[in-house]
C-alpha cells in the first residue's frame, strides 16, 4: 500500500487515524514545557509503541525513553534507542533478556521495591558477570508498587544496590497515579508537588548517607502538564500526551481539539426505533476502557466525529460495545440517519488512547490536506 | 521454542494458558447438545481465532464456521474452512475482499438488514459477474442490528435478494444478545425460545410467499446451552463455550472448573499496607472488560488461581488494572504474602474470554500432567 496516494475513505475499517499536526503540536508543547523546567523528558513509549512517534519527539533522532515491557525495550533498541528505563518491577526470570540487551549495548535501567529481589539481582549480576543498573520505585500516593518515601528500607535498599558488585544504584522513580483521580488542575498541581517531593526526599536521604543518586524520575501526563516546580527532579516520564484522549480532556490536561488519535469506523446498520446507529468499532477496536465514567462527562466508549474533518458531532456517543459492534446513540434528540448512511465513515475519539491503540498494528497518518501521508507500525504484545 | 519440552514455570508472562482437557470437554458437550437437537453447529470462531481450536471442534477436520471479520474469513479459509458465515452487516466497500474469497472457492455468506444495501449488492454482483449469498439479520431482542421479525420489510428484502440476479437469498440469522442480561437459566430458556421463534416466523413468511429459505440460524452460548426446542432452526452459532469465562459462570452456563482459558502472570510487588499483590497482568493482558459488574458475583478484572494446579485461590481477585499492572486484593482478610513471593506465578480466570484472548498472539496448551504440549497461534486485527 502507498498510503500517500490514499484518501481516508479508502481505508479498511476499523483502523487508527493519527492527525499529524495535532501529534506534532502535543509533542512540541511537552518538549517546551520540560525545557522550561530544565528537566530531561524521558517519554513513556507504551502509549504509541512506535519508533516513528518516538523519533518525532526527538526531532528525528533517538533519545532516552521509558518502556513498560521487555518487548518494547527490544523493539526500540533495535531502532537505535539505547537509553531505556524499564518501568515495571523486575523479576529474576527476566534477567536473561535484560542481559542480552545490555550485551548488545543497551543502557537498560531496571526498577524494584524489594530487598530480596535486590539481593537476587546482585547474585545474578555476579554470576552473569555484569552489573544491573537499578532504580528504586517509590510509592507517592498508594496507587501502584513502590516503597513509601519514609520507609527505612529505602536507605537499606539503596545501600545494598550500591554496595553489592552485581548491581549499580542509579536513583529513584515514582508515578503519580493519583493524579488520574483529580477533579481540577489545582488538585493535579498538588499531586505533582507530592510526586516530586517523594523522590527529592529519598534522594536527600541517600545522599546524606554518602551515596550518589543520578536519577530522580517522576511522571504522568497530568503532573507533567501542571507541575509548578520540578527542582531536584532530573527527568519526567509522560506518555499519553502525544495522543491525548477523552480522559485527559476530563482532567483538564487538554481540549477535545488536541486529541490526535481517532478510530476510523463504518456505519453498519440503522436502528430508528432505538434512535441509534451501529458501527464497526466495538470493544476490540475501541477497547472496553470506560474510565470517563468516573468523570463529570461520561463519554461511555467514545465521542463521535466527522470522518473527513475530525470535527465533533454534537450529541453522538458510543453508548455500548460488543466485540465488533459499537452502538452509537444520540443524546441530542432524534438521530438524523440521512447524515450517516450505511457504509459511510465516522471517527471515534477514545477514552484512553493507550488501551485503544493496543488492538491495532498500525497508524495511518493524516495530513492537514486530508490525505494520508504515511503508515507507522506498532509493537504489541510481550 | 519446543513447548512440549517446557513447564508452565518457564513461560514468559503474561501469556494465555489453554487447558486441553477442559477445552475438549467444552467442545464435546456442545457438539453432543447440537447432535441431540439434530441441528448443525456453526461455531463462532471469533473467540479463539485459532485454526487448531476450529479443527478440534470438527474432530480434526474442517466444517462450517461463523466469523466476525473478513480477516478471520481469510485466515480460516486459508486453513481449509470454506463454509463461512460473516456475521457482521456487509457494507459495499468490503465486496472486493468478499469476491476474492468467493473466486478462490470460499462459500462465504453475508448478512444485512437494509434494502438499499441489498440493492447495492445486487448491482455489485451484476457488475462483478457474481452472486452474493445473503442472509437477512433479524433483531429478536433489541440488542444489536437487524429487522424486527414482524417488519413488512422482511418479506420485501427477501424478495429483492431472491429476485435480483446479483444476489441469492439464503435465509435468516439472529443473535439473542439479551440472553447476556439474564439472571436464571429459566430466563435464558425464554430468550432461546424467542430467538428461535423470531427466525422460524420469518422463514414461514417467506416460504408462504414462495421463496426458499435454506438457513435459519440462531445463536449465543447461553441460548445454545439452555434451548429446549430448536424445531425449525437449521443451525446454531455459539462461540465462547469453547473457553467459557466468569461471565458465563455468572449466567449459570458453566462452572468455574469449566473455564479452559487463563492468563499466566507473575507477582511483581507486595503491598502489605494495602493488603495487595501487584501482578504483571493488567488492562492489556486481561482486557478492561468488567462485565461481571452487572452480575451477582462481581469478579472485577478476574479471579486468581494457583499457577500449577489451576485451583481457585479463595478470596483473591484482580481489583483494578493499569496498562501492565494488575492489583490483586484479598477479600478474605489478611493476604498471606509468603504464599505468593515476588517472581512466583499465578493464573487469572477472565471475565470475558473473547476480549482477554484478543491481546495475545498465541495459546500455550496445558496437559493433565502439567506439561505444555503445544502452542497455537491466533489471528488478530482486521
Amino acid at each position: 500500500m502507498q498510503p500517500s496516494d490514499m484518501q481516508i475513505s479508502e481505508l479498511p475499517t476499523p483502523c487508527l487515524i493519527l492527525d499529524h499536526d495535532k501529534l506534532n503540536s502535543n509533542i512540541t508543547m511537552m518538549n517546551a514545557r520540560m525545557r522550561g523546567h530544565g528537566v530531561l523528558l524521558r517519554p513513556h513509549v507504551k502509549t504509541a509503541k512506535s519508533l516513528d512517534v518516538a523519533r518525532l519527539i526527538n526531532n528525528g533522532d533517538t533519545g532516552p525513553i521509558t518502556v513498560s515491557t521487555l518487548k518494547e525495550a527490544e523493539y526500540f533498541f533495535s531502532g537505535g534507542f539505547d537509553d531505556i528505563l524499564y518501568a515495571v518491577s523486575i523479576v529474576p526470570a527476566r534477567l536473561e533478556r535484560v542481559k542480552t540487551l545490555m550485551e548488545q549495548g543497551c543502557r537498560l535501567k531496571l526498577i524494584l521495591d524489594n530487598i530480596d529481589i535486590a539481593g537476587q539481582l546482585g547474585i545474578a549480576g555476579d554470576a552473569m558477570n555484569t552489573q544491573f543498573e537499578v532504580l528504586i520505585e517509590i510509592d507517592c500516593d498508594g496507587h501502584r508498587a513502590g516503597l513509601k518515601p519514609e520507609d527505612p528500607q529505602v536507605l537499606e535498599l539503596a545501600t545494598l544496590l550500591a554496595n553489592q558488585p552485581g548491581t549499580v544504584f542509579k536513583g529513584f522513580m515514582t508515578h503519580a497515579g493519583g493524579s488520574y483521580d483529580c477533579q481540577t488542575p489545582e488538585q493535579i498541581k498538588q499531586h505533582a508537588a507530592r510526586e516530586a517531593k517523594a523522590i527529592v526526599d529519598c534522594a536527600g536521604i541517600v545522599r546524606q548517607a554518602g551515596l550518589s543518586c543520578d536519577i530522580t524520575s517522576v511522571g504522568s501526563t497530568p503532573t507533567a502538564t501542571f507541575a509548578d516546580d520540578l527542582s531536584g527532579v532530573s527527568e519526567v516520564r509522560a506518555g499519553v500526551y502525544v495522543f491525548q484522549d477523552l480522559f485527559q480532556v476530563g482532567l483538564g490536561v487538554c481540549g477535545l481539539q488536541d486529541i490526535a488519535l481517532t478510530v476510523l469506523t463504518t456505519v453498519l446498520s440503522h436502528k430508528p426505533e432505538q434512535n441509534r446507529l451501529i458501527i464497526d468499532a466495538g470493544g476490540l477496536a475501541l477497547s472496553k476502557d470506560h474510565s470517563t465514567a468516573s468523570q463529570s462527562l461520561d463519554c461511555h466508549y467514545g465521542l463521535v466525529c466527522d470522518a473527513a474533518s475530525g470535527e465533533l458531532i454534537e450529541g453522538l456517543q458510543v453508548q455500548a460495545v460488543n466485540q465488533e459492534h459499537g452502538l452509537v446513540s444520540s443524546t441530542n434528540g432524534a438521530m438524523d440517519f440521512s447524515r450517516f448512511p450505511i457504509g459511510s465513515q465516522l471517527r471515534v475519539l477514545p477514552n484512553h488512547a493507550c488501551m485503544t491503540a493496543a488492538a491495532h498494528d498500525r497508524y495511518y497518518l493524516l495530513d492537514t490536506d486530508g490525505l494520508l501521508n504515511d503508515c507507522w507500525l506498532r509493537c504489541n504484545g510481550w
